[in-house]
């Protein structure tokens, strides 16, 4: 059973997940590139080389786990955390455990065999973004949950294991760290100035203009003043919420097009580069707030994090994003 | 000039180093390896292939930049701050940026090209923590620095773009964010329980022993309860002590022989992994306080990180400490 531990300390929780656990001869630097399309259990007509679909989006007269579907989602065949079980909170001594339980889900984004999102399809971006607002809904039925991450690796380097396009999900028992930092930080901010400190960045960045990437009626697509890593950049949406799962049709629509268009850009300026992207959003169970805002952050991985970053949680970016930002919008894209 | 700004969600810091300024065409996934013994600008003998020495452990006779050193100081050659100038606050709107004031230098280990400081014998080690001591005393004469962090980054995928063994220091005009949340932690630990928290794991891990990978009369070298990734492995001083350059002659010469045989364990455990290290210690200008303990921080990269890990600062760690601790204990070094 995986376990989930907090640091005594900075009050950081990990997942010590024994599912997978390795010694110290299962370590190699680079995993085999999995790129074999001919093996790949995520194309179409391969549904038995994954545990049976949780949810699909299928095309009139196809059935569960054979073809016929557009978007497939499927459990983690190799989990970091458990959906059977009960929550079991407990003390070792000074130390604080949890059982492991969580869900995580694999959203295979494309029946065809493509490397990444940018290359798919308006209608199936769209698609998408319906299935992370689907699977969010369902999860937040469960009340042992507190937190959905939406999340995206793309290439090895990333920490993808298959190439076939695909997201992820964690079902999470407990708030992760980071999205509870930008929740104090955020309530910090509104209780001072009685603003979202998101809609005030927005305000700034679409007057500014310089750090902006990408806009439409729904969302702005920034270099956020502070990036952590050459281009990372944020999708936000202008109007004020602070959940991703309550937002409008028109929304996820608008959504699906600047974030197609954003990787579009970043394929063809950065040269397909490997990248993260994660879907931060208000926990479930909390009352609806005016000082946090749902927002997308993409995450190239074009540097390496070393001894520094790690010691510090201070990083040394070598892009000025507004350099990023215009590097972005002179890309040529179709 | 390198600009420090501050994201206005979390307060993270972060540098934007204009003198690394990278273009997209800049970024390539694997830097080349500059393993080139004869080319190796911080052997013996190469002296003018680096910036002048800020300072060097010389055997009598030798001069400046000259060889005869065993351990030697220099600038980073691409430093992330600059050391000259004022340091200088300013908002831009609703964002809060410092100019890039600080120092990067790189402490070469040996004058002999080894790749690790594991292979190094162990009076070098023992001075190389003087040095870190020294480098340390005299950064804080500086009223502009604010913390010194000293970390070690071993191999390409660990950050290090030379192989010749050299750590580095960086002194900041802020508090980094890591360091300032094992402040705030451990003060609230404090509060509540009146000890340090250091104080009090260190306690429960020489009562069970599991997670216990060395210990000497000063120094536990153990796996933490919650590791943020495999083998990751915390030194910690036996008597409490706030500061690390305060310590006692003893002490470093302890420090020196754990933190050799612990390397010595991994090198061997893990087949020569990349790795960082970094020491947390009590800011400058700080008063001294009862509840923060120094401490020595090893990361063998052995795991990517990413999308899940980048957006929750939640870990999934496949090795459980204790199994990890009980391979280190196991690792045959002579």
């Amino acid at each position: 059973m995986p376990e989930l531990r907090k640091d005594p300390v900075i009050g950081r929780w990990v997942i010590i997940s024994t599912e997978r656990a390795k010694r110290p001869s299962d370590f190699k630097l680079e995993p085999d590139p999995k790129s074999n399309v001919n093996e790949c259990p995520f194309c179409e007509g391969r549904e038995a080389m994954t545990p049976p679909e949780i949810r699909a989006y299928r095309n009139d007269g196809s059935i569960r786990d054979a073809p016929g579907w557009r978007i497939r989602v499927v459990p983690n065949k190799f989990p970091a955390l458990r959906i059977e079980g009960h929550l079991d909170r407990r003390g070792e001594g000074m130390f604080d455990t949890m059982t492991g339980i969580g869900a995580h889900e694999v959203i295979i984004e494309t029946p065809q065999h493509f490397d990444d999102l940018a290359k798919l399809a308006q209608p199936s971006v769209e698609e998408l973004i319906w299935m992370y607002h689907d699977r969010s809904l369902d999860l937040k039925k469960d009340p042992r949950f507190k937190y959905v991450m939406i999340f995206k690796n793309k290439g090895l380097a990333a920490g993808a294991s298959l190439e076939h396009t695909h997201s992820q999900l964690i079902a999470l028992p407990v708030v992760p760290k980071r999205v509870s930092e930008e929740m104090v930080g955020s309530r910090e901010y509104y209780s001072f100035r009685e603003r979202c400190v998101f809609c005030d960045i927005l305000r700034q960045e679409l007057k500014d203009g310089v750090r902006v990437v990408a806009e439409n009626d729904g969302f702005a697509a920034i270099e956020p003043f502070a990036p952590r890593a050459p281009f990372e950049t944020w999708i936000i949406p202008k109007v004020h919420n602070p959940r991703f799962e309550n937002a409008q049709k028109q929304e996820y629509e608008q959504l699906a097009r600047i974030l197609s268009q954003v990787l579009k850009r970043m394929a063809a300026a950065l040269n397909d580069p490997p990248y993260n992207y994660m879907i931060h959003t208000t926990p479930f169970h909390h009352e609806d707030i005016p000082f946090y805002h749902w927002h997308l952050e993409i995450m190239p991985k074009l540097v390496k994090f070393a001894g520094f970053e790690w010691g510090t949680g201070f990083y040394i970016n070598p892009t000025p994003p507004e350099q990023a930002a215009e590097f972005l919008r002179e890309a040529r894209v179709e």
